[in-house]
């Protein structure tokens, strides 16, 4: 049997449809990171990727979710490739045929992405369901993995946050962010579990040369997690369920239970994950700036939007549906009152671009 | 750019979901045609499957729906394909891992079909949308194709139908079934060129010796369209919709326009369009008896479920929605009105097995 971790793996798929909260009308952040990434994907591309013969051009992106940055994605790549080959001695028929895999979680709105699909295509389209901490496709079937705001989403909350008796138990909070070393130290280990079992299965997926780019949150050395945009706002998504437990809406014990398991890494733990796997040269990591932090702060309104689409699921799966719309309500307002606050983080150089090759 | 003529072939998804009225849940008719296909295809497999050094085996389901028939199909024959490599002098480490592509229209309810996937499957899965009237996977990448109950769905309805000024027009009817010899003539010419489309397209996709099994409804010489169940049925359909015509709760213009794209050939047709491509050979072909025929005859209920199951969708997109409940209401009733004629009308040899083999 393929050990597929969909079945242990949790999954928090993205807000579906194309609706007002969905996730396709509300990640723009996301695609400012690809936006960002364009260009050096496509540096990478010109420099480190092997123009071999072989006639199909297999490329992953990996927690794709419903759109449209995938699709944006994965033509910049294949844009890319071409201008590659074309530039290369070998002759035009040599150009391959691109087939392209569009993965996340199966509970992800495949429906939706599908109906997005561009008509004409450069690209046989297929999606491959199931979550990346495991294997998802056959040895050596990979040419080029993508991956752009995914894998800080852990396979799991770490278990020790629940345990009461735990140095690490995360009581009245909801994320790592202002909480003890003890729960940071809880999500290190668990991303760093889940980079063992990512890499291993995308060691074996991806053929000899084969490129991957990641692109997800970071956090530079030495900035606590509090002072970037990211903590702070998982903070205020944290205090407007505490207000709304002190009211007696949700019970604290809901509360003390419920841990986002997102977590952003330093580039230097990345590093060590990547030398500990061996199967990967480092082309390229650098820790980067969305462009959206540079386009000014966004509105309290963009925010809780962001936030929602991206979080709904999981606060849903914990909480119920119907306490949905007073949280964001309350959590926008938490937004204005700490305006300055969000002024004063530090925004630049929340993200890292990270080119592997399979060696 | 890659022509998948997903953009320019009709879709008519199978009702999505789980519900009363879900092909998920209606879906027997075609479950018995996949059983009694069983054993034939385990033969075919153990006669003609050439057994090859590479590492991965790709599988494809053409018009797969929504399950749960396309995962009893998948699994036989990956069951059939192992059992062929142990039988083999190949070494166990060279039993392949196999992929297997889920493929129907893009509107087909892939997450449906997603979510009852097994957790633990011998197989890579994933989902390829678009029509097989058209390119849906790079040159030589698939080693079995196979499509239960979806080629007798036409591209779409051939256009002199339509034309009050042809000698196809079909006034009054929806289906070729008791027309003059100019519409069937039309339905003959529309599944031909489908055919070509569709054997050129995987041709292509097939590698040398790769295997395509294809299941689908058919007719034997000699026996008129009306004197089949299925065709049968089809004109209970056209009194139904007629009757609510007569009544002014449609209008006749309505019917006359409207016309069910699903053709039943002959094995002589098949074999000419097969002969005719070039790029297989036949290896197997044979009329036969669904399961579900020999099993007795079905209830009113159950041919009504399995219709609506089937062309809920289609008829909704040309009629509106309102009209769907009281339509199979008439037209359960017709079935238990022409029960005696359905008795009588040849229930055998009404299917289609066929192995080709890519040369």
């Amino acid at each position: 049997m393929i050990k597929n971790s969909g079945s242990v793996s949790e999954s928090h798929p993205m807000n579906g449809g194309d609706g007002t909260y969905s996730y396709t009308k509300n990640s723009y952040l996301q695609r400012a990171a690809t936006n960002v990434a364009k260009a050096k994907m496509d540096d990478a591309i010109a420099e480190k990727l092997d123009v071999t013969s072989e006639c199909t051009f297999r490329i992953a992106d990996l927690g794709c979710s419903v759109g449209p940055n995938t699709l944006i994605a994965v033509q910049n790549i294949i844009d890319a490739v071409q201008h590659k080959y074309q530039l290369s001695q070998a002759p035009a028929s040599h150009t391959p045929e691109f087939q392209v895999f569009f993965n996340d979680h199966a509970s992800n709105d495949f429906n939706t992405l599908f109906a997005s699909l561009p008509p004409k295509r450069p690209y046989f389209a297929a999606a491959a369901p199931g979550s990346f901490h495991g294997r998802l496709f056959p040895e050596s079937s990979l040419h080029f993995v993508h991956s752009s705001y995914a894998l800080q989403w852990l396979s799991k909350v770490p278990e020790e946050l629940l345990n009461k008796n735990s140095a690490s138990w995360n009581k009245g909070r909801v994320h790592y962010t202002s909480a003890p070393d003890e729960v940071a130290h809880a999500y290190t280990t668990q991303f760093a579990e889940d980079m063992v079992v990512f890499l291993d299965a995308r060691a074996k997926e991806l053929v000899m040369g084969g490129l991957m780019v990641i692109i997800m949150p970071a956090i530079s050395n030495g900035i606590p997690h509090s002072r970037v945009p990211a903590g702070l706002m998982f903070d205020l998504l944290g205090f407007s369920l505490m207000d709304m437990a002190k009211e007696g809406l949700i019970s604290e014990a809901q509360v003390d239970s419920f841990n986002l398991p997102v977590y952003a890494a330093s580039a230097k733990e990345i590093t060590e994950l990547v030398e500990r796997n061996g199967c990967f040269s480092i082309e390229r990591m650098e820790i980067t700036t969305p462009t959206s932090s540079i386009d000014g702060p966004a509105s309290g309104q963009a925010c809780t939007m962001h936030m929602r689409a991206g979080m709904e699921g999981i606060i849903t799966k914990h909480f119920g549906a119907e306490i949905i719309d007073q949280l964001f309500h309350r959590f926008h307002n938490k937004i204005e009152e700490f305006s300055g606050l969000l002024e004063s983080v530090h925004k630049e150089k929340t993200q890292i671009f990270i080119v592997l090759k399979r060696v």
